[in-house]
C-alpha cells in the first residue's frame, strides 16, 4: 500500500480544520477528554491481531514486544486520561481580593495551546507514535493532534489512525481533534511545523529531524514550542567496589541492556566508563562473553541497519578503540550485530566521533586512568537521557563527587539498574539536556508531559459565573487548587 | 560616573565564577536561599534615600512611584523567598515500586538549570531590574545570576548590585552567585547569552532586544531557554451596555490606565476596541476630555521620549486615523504629551503599523462596524499581556463568544478593570503569546516564575540516604509531594 504525500493545500485545509475543532475541544471537560482517551485504548485492544501482523511485517519487531508495546499504549492513553480528571495538571491558583491594598481576585489555570503536530518515532510504532505519548498528552491536554505518520510504519499508523478517528465520531467530538498525515519527504514536516494553527510540536527521533524541526519553529513569524527527544548515549558508570563485588553480574546486566530490541532504544547504554583496573578487565571479558553470545536482531528497517552498520563501522575503526567482542552468530540481512568495543579516557576526550550515538546494540566501555580523569569525561559528556551507576554503598561514599557531577548531564539517574524499562509514572523524567531534547524542563513520558502543550491564563476580578469550573469559588471538579498560597480542595 | 563595559575576557572569567558558585549554591537548603533574599531586600531598604534619590536622577520617575517600587521588589524579594521554602515548586513526585510489575521506584524533583543572565528594564529599575523578579526567582531556583546593568540607570542597578554582593558575602555564599556585568553595546550581551556556562536568560524591554537574545540563545550549539517579555498593546474591549450604563466613568477610569507613569507600562491599554454607535462616542469625547487635561511627564531618558514623539508622530500621521485629543499642558523637554486617537476597524484590519506598540501615554481607539468586525479584529490581534473588557452582566452575556476568542489573545483576562497594575500573587501570569513573549508558557511575575530556571531530575532505585531531602521517605522539609498519584505531606 502506497500513501500519497499531503500536499500543501491539503495540509492548510487540515490545519484550518484543526482550528475549529480545537475551539470546540477546548471546551470539553476533564472526563469527556478521559472519555475520549479511554475509547481510543479501547479501538486499538479491538484491532486485535490485524494490528500486531501489520506491525511485525513494517517494523520486525517480534510479536511479544509488540504486545507489549500495545499494552504501555492503552495504559498511557487510561492513566494520562486519570491524571487529566484529576486536574492537578491545570495547577488551579487563587488569590483572593485585598481591599486595603486595592489588589484584585486573581485566578489562574493552564490552559490548551492548540493544535499539535506530531512526529512519532520509527523505533515505537505503538507507544511513541500515532496514538502514543505525545498524542495522548495533548488529547489530555485539550489540543487537537496532527499526527504525521512514521514513513517506516505508515500502514500501521493508518490503523491506529482509523481507529483514532472513530473513537472521536464515537465520543461527539468534531473530526478534526485528529487528523493523519502522510509525507515522505521533509516539505510534509516543514509545512505541518510553519503553518500558522500550529501551536506546539513533538517530535521523537534523530538529532538532525529534531534540530531541523526546532529551527524551523524558532524561526516562525510567531515561534512555537517544540518538544523534541533526540536521543543519547545513556552513559553508565561501574564503579571500583562494585565490580570488585561482581563484575560478570553487573556485566551479564548491561549485556542484557545493549542487546534489548537489538539495541534500539532511545535509552540504550551506548557508554560504559570505568576506572581502569584488573576489575574493569573481568568485566570487559565478561561483558564481551555475554555479546559474544547475543544473537543479531533483525533491525526496524532497512535504513536504520545500514546507518547502524555504518556508524559501527566507522566507531570501530577510529584511532585507538579496540573492539572487544562481536556477536558469535553471523548476522542474516538488516540485522545489527551486537558489538562492544573499548578505548581509554584520553582517547574518548579527544575524539567527538566516539560521543555520538550508535543506534543499534553496540556499546564502547571508557577506561579511565584515575577519578580525575572520569570526573573530566562527565564535564565533556553531552546532555544525556539517562546516566546509570553501578555502586555498591563504599563507592557511593566514596565517589559522591561523581554522584553530583553526573546530575547536569541528564533527566533521570538510575543506581545499579539499567537506562532501558522506561516507567510510566507521574514521577519519570523522559527528557534531559540538549542534545537529549530540545528543552530540559519538559518529560515525555508520563502525565507531567501534558505541561508541555498548556500555558497560564489569569483572570482578573472574573465573575463567578464566568469563570472556568476549576476557578469557580464551589470547587465543582473537588480538584486540588492553592488558595493564598495554601494547596487545599476546600471551597471559598 | 561612567561605567566600562566588560570585556569578553572579564565575562568569561565571571561565568567561571558563576559556574563554580552554582556548584556550591544548589546545594542549599530552601531556608539558606529565603534568607539571603530577605537579606537583599534588608539591605536594599538600608539604602535609604540615596538609592531612590540616585534613581530618580536617573529615570525621571517621581519620589512616591520609586518608593512604591522599591517597596514592591522587597515584597517579591520576601514572597518568592516564602515560596521557595514552601517547596511547592519542587513539584516533588514519587512512585513506589510495583515488584510485580518490575516496576522501580522513582522519584522526581526540579532541579535549578544553572546561571542565568538577566537583562532588567528601562522603566522598572527597581522591580524588574538589578534586584527584580527575574532575579528573586533565579535565587529562589538555586541559579547564580549575571546581570547586564540597564544603561540607562547603571548607576541605581551599581548600588543595588552592591548590596546584593554584601547580602551574598553575609549569608555566606560564594561571591559569584550574584554578578554585575555594565555593557552598553550588544556585544556584551551576546557574549553573556553564547557563553557555555549560561544556562537560561531572562529579558524584559523591546520586541527587538528580546527576539535578538532569543535567536542567539536557539543558535548556540547546545540552545537554553529564554523568558523575553517584550511588551504588548493590551487591548481594552469597551461593550455597548457598559457604556450606555458609564460611558465617562470608563472614560475616566482608562484615561487614568493610558497616563499613569506617563504611559511607561508594558501594560500600558494602548488599544481601545467598541462597536460604533453614539455611546461610544461619548465615550471617546469623555476619553478626549480626560486626555485634555493630563499633564505631560518626563520619560524615562532621552531616547525613549525621542521614540515616543517619533512612534506617535507615524501613528498619528497614518491615513484615516484621526487625533481625538492631546494634553492641554504644553510639554516640556523630553516630556511625552498624552495623546488619543481614532480610527475604524477596516482601517485598523489593514494597517499593521497601527498594531505596534506605542511606547508612552498613547491609546488609539477602533470603531469596529459590528460584532462581525470586532471579532476579526481580536483574531488578527498579535499576541498580548493582557485582555480587558469592560461589560455589564448582560454584555458579557450577548458577547460570549468575544469573551471565548480573547482567550487565545493573552496571559491574563480583566474584567472590569484596567491592565496596568500587577499584583505579585501566585496566581498571576505575567507573560502571554508571542510578541508578548517568547514563551507562553512561563511567567515573570509571582512565584510560578521560578519554574523557568528549573528542570525535573527523576532519582530510579536510589537508596533514601542519597536521595535530596525532598524525596526522602521521611519528607523532612515536610512538603507536599505527589506520592503514587495522591498529592500528600505524608511520610513514607
Amino acid at each position: 500500500m502506497i500513501f500519497q504525500d499531503a500536499t500543501i493545500q491539503e495540509i492548510d485545509q487540515m490545519m484550518q480544520e484543526a482550528w475549529q475543532a480545537f475551539l470546540l475541544y477546548r471546551k470539553t471537560t476533564l472526563k469527556q477528554r478521559a472519555d475520549l482517551m479511554r475509547t481510543i485504548g479501547a479501538e486499538i485492544e479491538a484491532l486485535g491481531d490485524e494490528l500486531i501482523r501489520t506491525a511485525m511485517e513494517e517494523t520486525n519487531l517480534p510479536e511479544a514486544r509488540l504486545k507489549g508495546e500495545r499494552a504501555r499504549t492503552i495504559f498511557q492513553l487510561t492513566s494520562y486520561g486519570a491524571a487529566c480528571e484529576a486536574g492537578n495538571w491545570l495547577e488551579a491558583r487563587i488569590d483572593t481580593a485585598v481591599a486595603e491594598k486595592s489588589e484584585p481576585d486573581l485566578r489562574k489555570l493552564q490552559i490548551p495551546l492548540g493544535p499539535v503536530v506530531v512526529f512519532g518515532a520509527s523505533n515505537f510504532p505503538f507507544a511513541y507514535s500515532t496514538a502514543g505519548g505525545d498524542t495522548a498528552s495533548a488529547l489530555a491536554a485539550g489540543c487537537p493532534v496532527i499526527v504525521k505518520a512514521h514513513p517506516a510504519h505508515a500502514r500501521t499508523s493508518e490503523l491506529v489512525a482509523q481507529v483514532i478517528a472513530k473513537a472521536v465520531e464515537k465520543c461527539g467530538l468534531p473530526k478534526g481533534v485528529f487528523t493523519h498525515v502522510h509525507g515522505a519527504g521533509f516539505e510534509t514536516g516543514k509545512a505541518l511545523v510553519t503553518h500558522e494553527y500550529t501551536r506546539a510540536v513533538g517530535f521523537t527521533g534523530s538529532t538532525g529531524g529534531g534540530k531541523a524541526l526546532f529551527d524551523w519553529a524558532n524561526q516562525r513569524q510567531s515561534p512555537i514550542p517544540v518538544f523534541a527527544e533526540m536521543g543519547s548515549i545513556n552513559p553508565v558508570f561501574v564503579l571500583p567496589n562494585k565490580l570488585k563485588e561482581s563484575a560478570k553480574e553487573v556485566a551479564v546486566t548491561i549485556a542484557g541492556s545493549i542487546t534489548l530490541g537489538t539495541g534500539q532504544f532511545c535509552t540504550n547504554p551506548g557508554l560504559i566508563i570505568g576506572i581502569d583496573s584488573a576489575d574493569l578487565q573481568v568485566f570487559i571479558t565478561e561483558l564481551g562473553a555475554a555479546i559474544e553470545k547475543a544473537a543479531p536482531g533483525t533491525m526496524l528497517h532497512p535504513g536504520i541497519a545500514k546507518a547502524y552498520a555504518a556508524k559501527r563501522k566507522a566507531a570501530l575503526e577510529q584511532n585507538e578503540v579496540t573492539t572487544v567482542a562481536i556477536s558469535a552468530t553471523g548476522p542474516a540481512e538488516n540485522q545489527g550485530i551486537p558489538t562492544v568495543a573499548s578505548a581509554t579516557g584520553k582517547t574518548f576526550l579527544k575524539n567527538p566521533l566516539l560521543h555520538q550515538e550508535v543506534f543499534g546494540p553496540y556499546s564502547l566501555v571508557i577506561r579511565c586512568a584515575d577519578k580525575k580523569e572520569l570526573l573530566e569525561v562527565v564535564r565533556r559528556l553531552e546532555g544525556q537521557l539517562t546516566t546509570s551507576v553501578m555502586a555498591t554503598e563504599k563507592d557511593t561514599k566514596e565517589q559522591a563527587d561523581l554522584l553530583e557531577a553526573i546530575q547536569d548531564l541528564c533527566g533521570r539517574l538510575i543506581l545499579n539498574g539499567v537506562p532501558t524499562g522506561v516507567r510510566v509514572a507521574l514521577s519519570m523524567q523522559h527528557g534531559g539536556p540538549y542534545p537529549a531534547t530540545t528543552d530540559s524542563r519538559y518529560t515525555s513520558v508520563g502525565a507531567d508531559g501534558i505541561k508541555r502543550w498548556v500555558r497560564p491564563l489569569s483572570f482578573q476580578n472574573w465573575d463567578d459565573a464566568l469563570l472556568p469550573d476549576a476557578l469557580k469559588n464551589s470547587n465543582p471538579l473537588n480538584i486540588w487548587r492553592t488558595i493564598n498560597d495554601q494547596l487545599t480542595k476546600d471551597k471559598l
